[in-house]
């Protein structure tokens, strides 16, 4: 047990301080686990002048170059976020035959691909758990635990800030901007929270678990995009009563039409399993072949399971180094899908409009609909909102682009006054129409 | 790609067959996931006459040395089931320099140590993911992806048939033996059900579940255990009406007076994600000081999700071979901890009581509670069966000598007619008391 492996850290924020403090207390359990001592030798921090509390030996730089030239680090675990300089860091790390472990969801979603090339190159590992989910491991369970199957759907809650909100949104009647400011005094949402409530830190995670689950490089850009910022309380109170939740989702697909991948905020029934994660709280559900339905739930965010899933590639990359061996499981995407555009993709459909409160109007409505290929399972006609009824359909399930064609139908129709919103319902059969 | 990894397979039964299924079925995605071919060469059976269909060149046989002696077979997978002679074969396998890959509960529960013993003298896998909670991901999520933590806590719901009968009991109103003869007719329970309902079964995954979160053998012997033969639709309804689910719980908690395991029904609050886990799923909800609160979920059984984790082994071992290196997590028993005698753990419990029906009687039986140190959280009277009235009281979190010690003193209680049942009562605070 006289080892001691070297670790370099990159960033000392929130995260990592939490990286410093879980690797110190719990050591005594960590070491056996790994046969050797983890220690953070040296940590790159932005500002040099910052008082923090350090582990024991560690020694702080501004200085890149002080790390990647240490023989003696043999992990680099880089948590300074955003793309430019982690990019560059990581890769050069890795090019100098280091170890390197992230949580850096923007590097691996988009130049995952350069950083995977490099670790063979170098024989080394690249590492990622705590890019999507949090402390939850989905990662390994994909690349290692679930993969004697077909997988064919991972839908999830990716994105605890939103999650929060919606929760909020839903079980105290609060508007959006309520739930934000909430949110924001909270420490969930960032002063400048685009990045969440757009669905973009959403977006990145699907990239990262389509690519894995279905062996195909899945860009950002093929990630269709919706955020959270058109939901209303009315909204959700009719996907109560209707018996759904409404989640910003995380939806990939693989079907017959190709990989369906996209993030948007969606009416899921209430007996889902997911339908019951609430607040900050992340889960994932992934459906194979072989295990048919499972779930991984937990903390999507914070220092400490943010912690707990970065040491965990930590002790990983450890126990190769004592045992002397890498790269058991290299980049999976070894297959190149096709992918479903979002127009030929399928749902089942809610939609709110507001309406001249006249004798005939819903008829007219359900005859656009009907002209252009929807057809209605269910609608509510209850509440009058100035000189308006407000109508709310749900459609059965039907190809995006026919909603589509509806949506400008119903816009033409001198009785609808708006379209409030369209929001796609969750449902066992999106991708069969 | 061209390289082959033969394997042989001891059992053809239910699960085996759903290896050979699940293997044949998605090899083109397991061959470039493990860059190599499996191929199941050698299988064990028990009657060579009996009609099967096998996969492409297997060759069945009833002598175990025919696999033993194969130097090609470098994995042997064990579907046997039971301990003889499953333990003396694996034993012989591992000895014979082949990697082992088991769902077998009973074994690895008594016989885990030997085993690992095994594996590393011939510096070989022993793997057994598939051992508890059927296809869920839990072996390796405690032994790797949460090995960052100190754990405190696994409860989880590991047995399938107990959860489909409890599941009917509460929703249908069904009483016990109408619930299990269902099970029977399923196939998720045996014509001996005696191993699900006396919860050895989950004794077993408990064994190993808390070894492995504590770094501690856990005996079989050190699990306490009840089974689920008592409980009545009378507990089930009142255990709603006061906001709680009655799940068979295997519990394992690490605490300042030792480890405490057991598997027994508990009333678990309706909000905890446990108590949405209905019928055959299985659940494992897990804390670490790191991570906070995990879950687990899926299929605990059942052909195709049991043979995901027997390849999801398969596959990790096939992955050492191409590597050429073994034995990566061996056996995390590291340290020796005490344990808590079930005397001396706490709870809180449910407590159902027919009484005399005459004034002061309540009175007798909260001072007889209160003589003994019990303090009462909440009672309910309000049935008449027969000439006696129904209580049933919940106490705050108590000792569990205190809470035999009252049951005592309640029974010798003139106006006591019969202690119908006592059930622990699941709560965030169980081992504080």
């Amino acid at each position: 047990m006289s080892n001691i492996i070297k670790i370099g850290l990159l960033g000392c924020g929130t995260v990592g301080t939490g990286v410093i403090k879980v690797l110190e207390e719990n050591l005594d359990e960590i070491t056996p686990r790994v046969g050797a001592q983890l220690t953070i030798s040296r940590i790159l921090v932005r500002d040099m002048k910052k008082k923090r509390q350090l582990p024991g030996n560690a020694v702080i730089t501004d200085n890149i170059d002080d790390i990647l030239n240490d023989p003696e680090i043999k992990i680099v675990i880089e948590l300074l976020g955003g793309i430019h300089p982690a990019r560059e860091y990581m890769l050069k790390a890795l090019q100098a035959g280091k170890n390197v472990v992230t949580a850096n969801k923007d590097v691996v979603a988009q130049f995952g691909k350069d950083m995977f090339a490099a670790a063979e190159k170098s024989n080394v590992d690249f590492m990622f758990e705590a890019s999507v989910g949090g402390g939850i491991p989905i990662i390994t369970p994909l690349k290692q635990c679930l993969t004697a199957n077909k997988l064919t759907e991972v839908i999830g809650i990716v994105n605890g800030t939103t999650n929060y909100m919606l929760t909020k949104m839903s079980e105290e009647n609060a508007n959006y901007d309520e739930v934000l400011k909430a949110a924001q005094e909270k420490g969930y949402a960032e002063a400048d929270p685009t990045a969440d409530v757009e669905g973009l830190d959403a977006a990145r995670k699907t990239a990262i678990l389509a690519s894995i689950a279905f062996n195909s490089r899945v860009g950002l850009d093929k990630v269709y995009t919706e955020g959270i910022t058109k939901i209303t309380p009315e909204d959700i109170a009719y996907a109560k009563e209707l018996g759904y939740t409404i989640k910003l989702l995380s939806v990939s697909r693989d079907g017959e039409k190709g990989i369906d991948v996209r993030v948007h905020p969606a009416l899921l029934p209430q007996s889902h399993p997911l339908a019951a994660v609430r607040n900050e709280f992340n889960a994932i559900f992934v459906k194979g072949n072989a295990v048919g339905e499972t779930m991984f739930y937990g903390r999507g965010a914070g220092q400490l399971p943010t912690a707990s899933a970065v040491l965990a590639d930590v002790i990983d990359v450890a126990r190769d180094i004592v045992k002397g061996h890498f790269g058991k499981i290299r980049c999976t995407c070894y297959e190149h899908k096709t992918f479903c555009p979002i127009e030929k993709t399928t749902s089942s459909y809610y939609v709110r409009l507001l309406v001249d409160d006249q004798p005939g109007v819903l008829g007219a409505i359900a005859m656009a609909f009907g002209q252009t290929g929807v057809s209605l399972n269910a609608v509510i006609q209850k509440r009058k909102v100035k000189n308006n009824a407000e109508i709310v359909a749900i459609t059965h399930v039907v190809q995006e682009a026919k909603i589509r064609k509806a949506e400008q139908v119903l816009n033409k129709l001198p009785a609808v006054d708006k379209i409030c919103n369209v929001i796609r319902v969750e449902g066992p059969t999106c991708q069969e129409g």
